[in-house]
């Protein structure tokens, strides 16, 4: 274990900011790292809760002010959990301070921000890292090596959904998700882009999309701040409930996406087929060790999908968590995409996905609002 | 057991000419039907095969000219299993001659011919019927009646896939499902029209639609006729090996649906779910006797999809069956279908999915394939 | 198709006997039988209930006694669809009178009937079989494929189950299948016999037992003929509800065995996986088109149990009955077993499994009685 | 948070070890505890080895003689995570010193030993805790409180597997796994004292078993110490590949159980299935988050098993780890028993699974041995 360090400042403390101070804390105790993350401090305005949640959470010190936080002498590296209409003005600030940046996503609300925050990564020379953490499933990982070896052949089809239900109570109050100027939109954002960068790691670059975004329940009770079980007023949903788009890939693929939070009994159902010419797979997310694979090549009369779960040591991380059959949960996705950050600082070589993927991303996700309005096929760029 | 009988002539005896001629000889062990199906006469272009298949089929006579089978004083209704191209036709001019006809999906190769089918069946007064089977699985009647009765209140999405993979093959020949002429389309009517029925069905009308039709291998073998092993020619596959498309219901759901030949491992995997406001269920016609149902109002902490195999008393055909637990195949949706063919006859009233079905199926068949054309939503009609 | 008929003469007409018929009647539809069963007689008690199942399920005469439908000379060969107390006394006359017989599982109520079937059997010369319809589900004849190749080598573990639930409710009236004296035993001889057979098709013979039998409810309500909704007295059950039993086979591997009524949930779960030192196979009766099978050879980190949907034309019965994909239901089991009978009495070669089957699986059954009140291992004779 | 701290000091360090301390680690961020764990030393008889693990795993210190570590005034806790054989030595050493204990399982190898821990425990006062993690799954926490509350009625039936498959290749060389004197017994003490724990905790205590316990493979290759590739001699394997047995509870259900590491595909295959007169249950640690339930008094047509992820609210730990679907891996059971433990010192009231829980479970392991040579139904005392 190396003695060097990279000291981490956290912007944003909530059920992200779990997820990614959990993994600072777990990733010394599997991986040999070229940094040793030290959790310096975090940033909330709310006093009292950033405290409660610096002591909880293992962080040093806290500040209530994240430009305080990103100035600090003390901190090597910026990572942002805060609302996605954060991220440009933290992410900007922070490069320009100097810092190494994790973003969450969605890189930004627009492609515009995007741009311009790539633009002052490209800049600043620092490491620069979106956090989309499914990539690093030791399942999805072993997909990608898959693919790259060629045993799936030329791929035909991406089909992707991810499916929750969390939203279909009318009764559920508007929340900063709800908000198109908080949040950039709704299911959209926050489900299809992970599906979006699945399908770019795993397929590859999309050329154009056609689809339609949809809001079913058009108005939330507003939380009084005051009291709040009494609702008096209703607030507007102006971001989507779910959205669905075809896209043509570069290579000639096709895909299919669907993203919402109106399918009940699908908790967090984040799933993907691939059908190639010389094999399929498939994955899911609420069974995240297992890879479906299905070879073109079988012996005729043993083709099938193979059910395989990816603990062994042929597989990505497979030495490094716990042993052949012994399952690895949600959290330890966040622990390959942060060791990835860390070697990206200590090479001082950009990771994947980084800005450029995150402004990728956005620009399908932009591409795909433009299609609902104009309601044709449109260009990503 | 009633006494009266309604005489069958069939044209065409394929794979679907199997499967109907099976449901003819296997519905009265079953059924108390009030009309007995009597296997008269097939038709078939090729005299040997013809004669072959009628005694292998129980078909008490044949004719090697179909036009001859509609004329015959001693056939009461006609089942038409031939490729596309022919239904209408034949269709009309059996409705001309006054039988009752049963007709093979898609209706027809385009809206139009749909249109004059559907003309010539109101002239007749007969009872027209076109052959989506899967409806009649009793695990799909079973979504009907829970649908119905409003236990999954509001539809707000369907999520229809139809994948194969039989054609993967690029040294297949081609034949002609992967000919416009005959087929009209590709995977789009062979598998979408049986998804757009079961959408139809359990959801209700759509409105518009946009999609893509593809063609991954744009040229294959022809099969020489004299020395089929020597292939010396390549000819044009100008129908879809996949089509995928979304569309918004009048009732405000949206649907997505995928159908292809292209999706390796997928051997016969037609597959929807719908979430609805209360509830959500699934299905699959590789395991074709479950429904999985998802209840919103189960108790707190005991919310998850059952597995319900429809073999119960309480479902569909659950008492003309088996017993609970004790599996039907793929046949049995046939039987379920032609029961209410010859129900609608003893009746005189026309049983769904009728032409007007057929013509509403073509209908969106054809709102997608101008999609594919014009690259933007098209209304269908 | 043959010219050649076998006239069948059944006695029993409830459940059993609908599949039985069933079978008789669709067999010609899918193969090219040497012999043609003709249905031409059933027998039972009840007059109005025999004439009324004759003529549902196209038998062309019926008897209401068993003794009169044997001696018929336009009958060839019996089949025995009664409760197990009658098997005995009937497949003897049967044989004596010079017919073939097939005959419902398990073969009698205790050994020492069944060896007097299967002396009677072979002094007549005639072909018998014993019906365990499991066998020759596509799947399962998969199995036996893959063991006698060798592909999964040495067997080490045959694991049965048999779960069913339907007499679950204390207040299920006693019926036959509740008295020693008509089953012979309850759970046991009723679902422990189709896991036996299988197990020995599948690894071979049993050598020792050691096992329980469970009665959970002890005492059932009487159905009173005249009134049957007044409960006015209690039955003793003097049957097993499960039996559960460990058993070595003759080649080393062990097994275990479970068959109980009072499983919730499994309405109908035959289930079994075999462990040999090169793979191992999985079954389930409730998904009975699909063998799961796990290579050891498989390359590493693509190993897992593949699900193989035993539909193509590498299966057994592969190319008669429909596609790859399109299931088959549990009717077909017996018509794979039927054509066995037939094809034997054709050649004049008794097919398996035959009575002398039926005498293993009943030494089975009786040694794990034996054990069960010894409270030790039991040798099977 | 408290501030209070309990001092652990931990004896061994291989796979279990470093399961323990990660949970050690892990405990503080997910829960409030009344007794933070202080990770202040551990032992291990070789040098380097511990001193590295040390390192890596957090802890402060280390011994190479466990006697020095127990005698140590800076600990309070000692954790035994060693070979079986090592347990009682070690267990009442630390207890005569003063030290809480957490024992790895199973307690002992005999019961004998096992007797004389209990009786250490008792007389020292401290608490002491034997390490079945399984029951901390939030699944099976969760079937529990099901269970307690009745929903499952009268319990019939327990049915449990725990099937491995690393020990099948012929040449995979003898360890202390293998060795009657270091373990005590092979799969029977590694596996299936999880199941009866299991079973213990779900239905209750056991009366009676018998049973089986086989060697498959003889003799395995000893590993030369000086070439370890070099083969030149055999050792013999003198415990069980495999057991199964069949057990009566008191309560008067029957269980059957079954462990092996010889069954080929199935990686850490422990599963259960409990049958009640109102319910089912069903888990499986492959997929650990699951809980399969089956209520008798769901409405008659849409009865089956719910497939419950047990991640909301209303399950246990719902709150403490993620958000709903969000799964957790196999790591996480051990922190809900260590937790256990924790409270269990800071209230000093002993938890469950106890030593007299560890006892109980030895005692039922020798009952099936003892049954395995006696060949009858042996007594649990």
């Amino acid at each position: 274990m190396g003695d060097k360090q990279v000291r981490i400042g956290m912007i944003g403390y909530k059920f992200m900011g779990k997820a990614h101070s959990h993994a600072y804390r777990d990733l010394p105790f599997f991986f040999d790292l070229p940094l040793v993350p030290v959790m310096q401090a975090i940033s909330g305005r709310d006093e009292d809760g950033v405290h409660t949640a610096a002591q909880k959470m293992g962080w040093a010190s806290h500040e209530s002010d994240w430009r305080k936080l990103i100035q600090r002498d003390d901190i090597d590296a910026i990572d942002i959990v805060t609302p996605n209409h954060l991220h440009a003005e933290i992410a900007i600030a922070a490069l320009e301070a100097g810092k190494h940046v994790l973003c969450e996503k969605p890189l930004s609300v627009n492609v515009e921000d995007a741009k311009r925050m790539l633009a002052a990564a490209h800049k600043s020379g620092k490491v620069h890292m979106i956090c989309h953490n499914y990539r690093f499933s030791p399942a999805v990982q072993f997909a990608k090596k898959l693919i790259r070896e060629g045993r799936l052949g030329r791929i035909y089809h991406f089909r992707g959904l991810y499916l929750q239900d969390w939203l279909m109570d009318p009764d559920s109050p508007l929340e900063w998700r709800m908000r198109k100027e908080q949040s950039g939109s709704g299911a959209h954002g926050d489900l299809a882009s992970h599906m979006i960068d699945l399908a770019r790691f795993l397929v590859g670059d999309i050329a154009e999309v056609v689809g339609t975004m949809e809001t079913f329940i058009g108005a939330r009770p507003l939380p009084d701040q005051e009291a709040p079980e009494e609702i008096t007023e209703m607030g507007e949903v102006d971001v989507d409930d779910a959205s669905a788009f075809i896209v043509k890939f570069k290579n000639g693929a096709i895909g299919t996406f669907e993203a919402t939070r109106f399918a009940g009994g699908n908790r967090n159902g984040n799933r993907f087929e691939i059908n190639g010419e010389r094999g399929s797979i498939r994955w899911d997310l609420e069974s995240l060790n297992v890879l479906e694979v299905y070879l073109k090549d079988d012996e005729a009369g043993l083709q099938g999908f193979r059910n395989i779960t990816c603990t062994e040591s042929e597989h990505p991380y497979g030495n490094v968590y716990w042993a052949p059959g012994h399952n690895i949960g949600y959290e330890h996705t966040f622990l390959g995409l942060i060791r990835e950050f860390l070697n990206g600082i200590a090479t001082s070589r950009c990771p994947q996905p980084s800005f450029a993927d995150g402004l990728q991303n956005q620009m399908v996700l932009e591409a795909v609002e433009k299609s609902s309005q104009s309601r044709q096929w449109v260009s990503v760029e």
